[in-house]
């Protein structure tokens, strides 16, 4: 049993919970080493306090579980086979009562509840999300290795951008380019929608990636990430096209001191909320305060967005092996739009950064 | 009040359901015309039988629920308020007393279904889903219109993947030319992940994309679609690269025959799984009954896989206004995969193809 697995356990042992159904992409892909989105169908991980566990998915995809790395039982189905009778079969041979169960609250739909409500009637439903967070707050040595890997992913791809920028050239044309070159890299899927955004479009805080052409005196913001085996990075860059005016310096300008004040200020035991405001006290001081509306961070592995949020009320203090995104911005609407956004990892050192490229202002 | 509503409350009255609250972002846009995806925020409709509707989103996107069309009120949350508050306030100001809401209990989680549990007890909770797919499976004429743009998308989204095919290029490689391409075009969203597979990989039903470059004799498979003003298109070709073998040959020409005879098959009144059968006959009378292991094909429209699924056993009957893909597939191991795919408009006078990319068998 692996360590993750012996520390849910060790929870399900203190609240009394002799059954936990995980049912995620991500938690399962945690949990099992088996990363699989089966969209409609049922995945899930049936974890016991002494029992074996058991894995369920859709048949086709059976031979790839055991491929994975499981060791224990894979339950396939097929569709015309209805896998919460093999669920009930297993549960009931491994339990004989069942209490308390616990799940997913914010990724199991009503559908499946009612489902397992009348397969287990009278348990209660505990929700394991704050656990599984609490679990994938601190990362392994190999987990950090595959962040590294796609923070370098990251860099290149905002160095792919950062060049393929031209006069005339539209967002979504270089937006295009960047894609296609992670591809060819290898890079089978960003870790969100790759924002490129210029001018205007970028100070508004609604801003998608269009037909828009990059113009003369642009600030052109680069928002991406990649998922390298399972992991994400996420980064943003603003660089400059053309000669700019003081104030977009000016804005460009006090973003980077925000940014470079907040990574400096990353220590355990520090709280979240301290980096936050580190941050936003320099943006506010600098007279940008209404122009700052996000949250400074949030944390990074398996989701692009995961727990923690580094925000202005989070009291969680840091500890070693954590990793967020510190990404301050200034949007002001007609003017400009600036983010500078790196990866760090919290070492009893402070921060290790992730995220290479420079952040002085570039010209492109 | 627009007649897509006018039916949901026709529904309602019908099953005595006071309140129905919508929120999956799919259906939210088909009722509203407002697409958004607010990831793990709270997006709803919700519809009465005689009070006015509300819409409820993110603050951030208040302003474009607005612009969309919408002409109900916008009720808009930030994130340290909570949108359930201002939904229960909304709710019991319209109705006395709430036994029955209907709700997608396919997309709502436990952690919002126990919240409306909580703000309106002792209701019981009707799944919402069947009533909304059997709305959206007939097109209208402006859907038609955007399925037909989607289509051609598509179209050319696969003539750019032939050409691209060169002797020793990547999988991975064409598809992020073919992506390139439509994001040059506009496209900023393809209706699911593109699949370039080629030789072996294109016969194994797990294949993914990857490093396996394309060598002579290979057949390579296409799949592929775009959205276009929120409609999903989805073709499969398959092309050969270099001279194929005889084998290779009768596979794609019993791929091409079952699709040809399922397409002249469709006709209103006909059943779905009529249409299924007529090209899983012609595929078994080749001696391939067993590779081809899936459904001829799914529904299509807001969602690039929807209601109804064309199956051995789908006993519905086809309607005008239909809109569903036709794609009969052979996958024998170690010599090669084939599908071919189209999309089709049910018609008085039978299949309307939408999309138009030849099906005769190209060699690139």
């Amino acid at each position: 049993m692996n360590q993750r697995f012996s520390k849910l356990i060790d929870w399900m042992k203190t609240e009394d919970i002799p059954f936990s159904f995980i049912t995620s992409t991500e938690n399962v892909f945690y949990l099992t080493g088996f990363r699989s989105d089966p969209h409609e169908r049922l995945l899930g991980v049936a974890v016991f306090q002494e029992a074996e566990p058991f894995l369920v998915c859709p048949q086709m995809e059976a031979a790839d579980a055991k491929n994975s790395g499981w060791t224990y039982e894979v339950v396939g189905y097929t569709d015309i086979e209805d896998p919460w009778e093999k669920i009930q079969a297993r549960v009931k041979g491994r339990l004989k009562s069942i209490q308390r169960i616990a799940v997913e609250k914010q990724h199991v739909n009503i559908e499946r509840y009612e489902e397992l409500a009348r397969r287990f009637p009278g348990a209660a439903f505990i929700g394991a999300e704050a656990k599984l967070e609490q679990l994938r707050l601190i990362k392994d040595q190999s987990e950090l290795a595959k962040l590294k890997k796609a923070a370098e992913y990251a860099d290149y791809a905002v160095k792919t951008g950062a060049e393929a920028i031209r006069e005339g050239k539209s967002e979504l044309e270089i937006l295009a380019e960047i894609e296609f070159e992670m591809k060819k890299q290898g890079i089978s899927e960003m870790s969100f929608s790759t924002m490129v955004l210029t001018g205007k479009n970028a100070a508004s805080p609604h801003g998608v990636p269009g037909a828009a052409k990059v113009q003369k005196g642009d600030l052109v913001l680069l928002d991406l990430g990649v998922v390298y085996e399972g992991y994400c990075s996420d980064i943003t860059r603003t660089v400059a096209f053309g000669e700019i005016s003081d104030k977009q310096r000016n804005i460009y300008d006090t973003v980077l001191k925000a940014e470079l004040a907040a990574v400096a200020a990353v220590k355990p035991g520090k709280k979240a909320k301290d980096i936050d405001q580190t941050a936003r006290a320099i943006i506010a001081e600098a007279g940008y305060g209404e122009f700052f509306p996000h949250r400074l961070g949030h944390g990074l592995g398996i989701s692009v967005h995961e727990y923690p949020g580094i925000t202005e009320t989070n009291e969680l203090p840091l500890q070693s092996g954590m990793v967020f995104t510190i990404e301050p911005g200034i949007y002001v609407p007609g003017v400009a739009g600036v983010r500078i956004e790196d990866d760090v990892h919290v070492t009893d050192n402070g921060a290790e950064i992730l995220t290479a490229f420079p952040k002085e202002l570039l010209f492109v």
